[in-house]
C-alpha cells in the first residue's frame, strides 16, 4: 500500500518533469508573434530560449520536491534511484517499482504533450525532434559521441552528488529541493547544445517512444551514461564524503 | 471580522497578479530602446519576453503568499479556493467571499494597468490584447481549442497538486511560497503560446472587461478548464496522496 | 555606537544596490560582441535585457538582507524607513541617520560606477542617461507624467506591503529576504519601461547628481511618488492587516 | 583525515563551477540552430547569453554549498579562503590545502571542457577565448586595467561582505548558499562586459592554463584584486560589523 502511493507520486512526478521540461521547449523555446518587431521584418525573439528551457526542467523537478518529496522522495529518474541505492541510501526491492512508474510516467507526459503541440495545425512532431536527446549528427550543436557520452555521464555524477550532499542530515534541512531542482537547472544551461541534456534515462524515453527512428536508436547513450555516471557518484559519496563514527 | 480582513488581502493579492502579472506582459515584453542595436537597422531585445512574464506572474503569488499568506492563506485564484474546498482544505461557507474579493482585486488590477498602459499615446488597448486568455485564432500560437482546453485542465490540475504537496503539514515548513510561486511561473513558461496561460478565471476576467468582444466570448473556457482541473486534482490529492493514519 | 554600525551598513547596502542595479544596465543591459552573430550582419544580444536589470536590483537587496539585515534591517531606501515608521515599525528618531547614509551609500555607488563605466574609451556618461529614472519625454517607453506617478505610488505601495508582510511575526522566519528581494525584481519586471523603475528616491538621487540636468529636474517625482506609496501601505497595513489582539 | 575530506570537497566543488560557469559560457552562451529564425536569415537567438552565464556561475556555488557546505564550507575560491581568514573565520593552517585543491579542481574542470567542447570539429579553443578573464584588449568591452582593477577589488570586496554577513550566526540558518549563490549571479551581471568576471583567482587559473598566452599573461591581475578586495572584506567586517560581546 504504501508503495503504490509512493509510485503514484513518481508517476505524477515524471509525467510532470517530462511534460513541463520537453513542453517548454516544444512550445515555447523560439516562439515569435506578429505583432512583435526589432525591424521592419526581423521578429521580437519572445520565446524563452535554451534559459527558459534549463528554468522550466530544473522547476519541475523542485516543484514536486516540495510537493511529493515527503511521499517517495521524489526521484523522477531511474539514474538517481540507482545511485541512491549505490550510496545505501535506497533499497534495491523499491528499485522496480520505481523504475516502471517513472517509465510510464515519462511516456504520459509525452504523450498529453503530443496531443496538444499537435493542437497548431503547422506542427510536425518528428521533424521538430520533440525534444528528444542525440549525439552526433543529432546533437543540438553536433558534437561526438565521446564528446556527448563524457557530458553526460560527468554531469550526471555532479547531479547525484548534489543530492546525496543536499539531503545529507547535515546538510541545512528543507533546502534540499532548491539545490535539486536549481541544480538540474544548471546542467541544462551548460549542456542542451551537447545533447539536448538528459541524466535521465526516463526523460530521453518518454519523447524517444513518439519520435521513434535515431531517437529510439540513440537511447542507449542515455540510459548508460546517466547511470553509470550516477552510480559512480553513490559509491564515491558515501566512501569519501559521507559522514562517519570519527568525524561526529 | 476576520472574513473581512481575509478578504481585504485577497484584493490586494489579486490586484497585484493580475497588475504585476498581465502589466509585465503589456509594458515590458517587446520593449526597445531607439539607442541599443544589433546591427544598423535592428533594435536589441530589450524586453523581458515570455521568460520575464513567466518569472512576473509567479513572483506575484510567491510575494504575496509570504506577505499574506499568514492572513488569507493568499489564493488569489478562484479554482484554487475550489479545489482546497474539493481537498476538504477549505470550508465551503468562505468560497463566496474569496471568490468575490478575488474577481473585484483583478478586475482593479486590470483598470490601473490601462489607465497607466493608455498613458503612452500610441498604446492602442483593444488592438493589443491586453494580456487577456485565448483559444483557437486568439491562441498566440494558433492552437485549437481542443489543445487549449486540455492544456488548461492539466496545468490546473498540477498546479493544485504542488499546493497541496508543498502545504501538507509533511512538506518542508515556510517553502511552500516558493514551491508554488515559481511551480506559477513554470506553467506559463510552457503555455503562454497556448493559451497566454490562465490556470485562474479571476486572472482571465480581469482583463477581458476592458477588451470585451472576442476576449469576453472566449472567457468560458478559462472559467470552465482550470476550475475543473483544479477540483479533479483535489480529489485526487485527498484520496491517493493525503497522509492516513496507517502512514503515521 | 549601535546607530553608527546600522548607519555603516545602511551605507554599503544602498551603495551596492545603487552600484549593482545601475551598474548592471549601464554596463551589461545590451551588450553584444563582434564573434557572435545571429547572420551576417546582426549580432546575437549577449546582453542581459531589463529581465537580467530586473534580476540584478532584486538580487542587490536579497543579497544585503541576508547581508545586513541582521544589522540594520537592510531598508536601503528613504521610501522604505518611512513606510516602517507610518506602520510603526521604526522611530522617527533613526530617520534622519538612515536617510542620510542611504543618500551618501548611493552618490557613492554612482561615483564608483562612473569610474568604471568610462573607463570604455567611447562611453558618454550624461548622453547614456546613466540609468536615471525619468517621466514624459524622458520615459524610456514615453510614458506621461500621469502614468508615471501613479506607477510609482502603486508599486511603492505593494513593495511596502510585501515588506510588512513578509516581516510580519506570522510570516515564515527566514524567508524575507527572498520574497523583498524578488519583488523589487517583479517591480522592475513592470515598470521599467515606464519611468526606469524607482520605487527608491535614494537610487533616483545617486546618478542623477551624475547627469544633472534632466534626471535632477525631474527627481521631485521620484522621491514624493515612493514616499507616498510606501506610508500609504504602513497605515493600510497597521490598520487592516496587523495582527490585533482579538485575532490571537 | 578530516583535512583530506575537505580537500577532496574543495577539489569537487571548484572543478564544479570551472566546468559549470565556464561551460555554460562556452556551449551555451551564443547558440543557435537552423531551424529556429527571426526572419529569413537572422537566427532565433537561443542560447542562454550573458544572464544565463551569470545564473550558471551561481548556481554552481549554490548548489555546492548545499551539497558541501557542511563538509568543508564550501569557498571553491583562494580569495574567499583568504577573506576569511582575515575575518578570523578560517585557520591559517589550512590555507594552502584548501587553495591547492581550489586550483588543482579549477584545472580539472577546464580540461573536462576542453574535451568536450573540442568535440565540435569547427570549434577552436584558444580563438574562443574559452571563458578566460581579460583587461584592456582583451575585455569583452574593451575597458581599461584600471577601471578592471577597480571593478574586481569592489565586487571581490562586496562579494566577501555577503559571505561573512550571511554565515553571520545572527543571519538566518539555511538561507547563506542563496545569498552567496545569488550573489554571485549578482556580480556576473554586472561585470561580465569589464573582466569576464573573476573575483576568483581559481576560476581565472583554470582556462588560461588551456590557452596561455594573453590568458597567462593577464593572469596577475585576477589574483591581485580578488584578493586583495576580499582581505579588505574580512578586516571591515570584523571591525566595523561583527557581533561584539557590547551589542549583545
Amino acid at each position: 500500500m504504501l508503495l503504490a502511493k509512493r509510485c503514484v507520486a513518481e508517476f505524477i512526478g515524471t509525467f510532470w518533469l517530462v511534460f513541463g521540461g520537453c513542453g517548454s521547449a516544444v512550445l515555447a523555446a523560439s516562439f515569435t508573434v506578429e505583432g512583435a518587431k526589432l525591424d521592419e521584418n526581423t521578429a521580437f525573439p519572445l520565446g524563452i530560449g535554451l534559459l527558459g528551457v534549463s528554468l522550466a526542467f530544473g522547476l519541475t523537478v523542485m516543484t514536486m520536491a516540495y510537493a511529493i518529496g515527503h511521499i517517495s522522495g521524489c526521484h523522477l529518474n531511474p539514474a538517481v534511484s540507482l545511485g541512491l541505492w549505490a550510496a545505501k541510501r535506497f533499497p534495491a526491492s523499491e528499485l522496480p517499482g520505481y523504475i516502471v512508474s517513472q517509465v510510464l510516467g515519462a511516456i504520459a507526459g509525452a504523450a498529453v504533450l503530443a496531443i496538444i503541440a499537435t493542437g497548431k495545425p503547422e506542427f510536425d512532431l518528428v521533424a521538430s525532434g520533440f525534444a528528444c536527446n542525440g549525439f552526433g549528427e543529432h546533437s543540438p550543436g553536433g558534437y561526438s559521441l565521446l564528446a556527448c557520452f563524457i557530458a553526460e555521464v560527468v554531469l550526471s555524477f555532479i547531479f547525484l552528488m548534489i543530492i546525496l550532499g543536499a539531503t545529507d542530515c547535515r546538510a541545512p534541512q528543507g533546502f534540499a529541493p532548491v539545490a535539486i531542482g536549481l541544480g538540474l537547472t544548471l546542467i541544462h544551461l551548460i549542456s542542451i547544445p551537447v545533447t539536448n541534456t538528459s541524466v535521465n534515462p526516463a526523460r530521453s524515453l518518454g519523447p524517444a517512444v513518439f519520435v521513434g527512428g535515431w531517437a529510439a536508436q540513440q537511447l542507449w547513450l542515455f540510459w548508460l551514461a546517466p547511470i553509470l555516471g550516477a552510480i559512480l557518484a553513490g559509491f564515491v559519496y558515501s566512501l569519501f564524503l559521507e559522514t562517519s563514527q570519527r568525524d561526529l
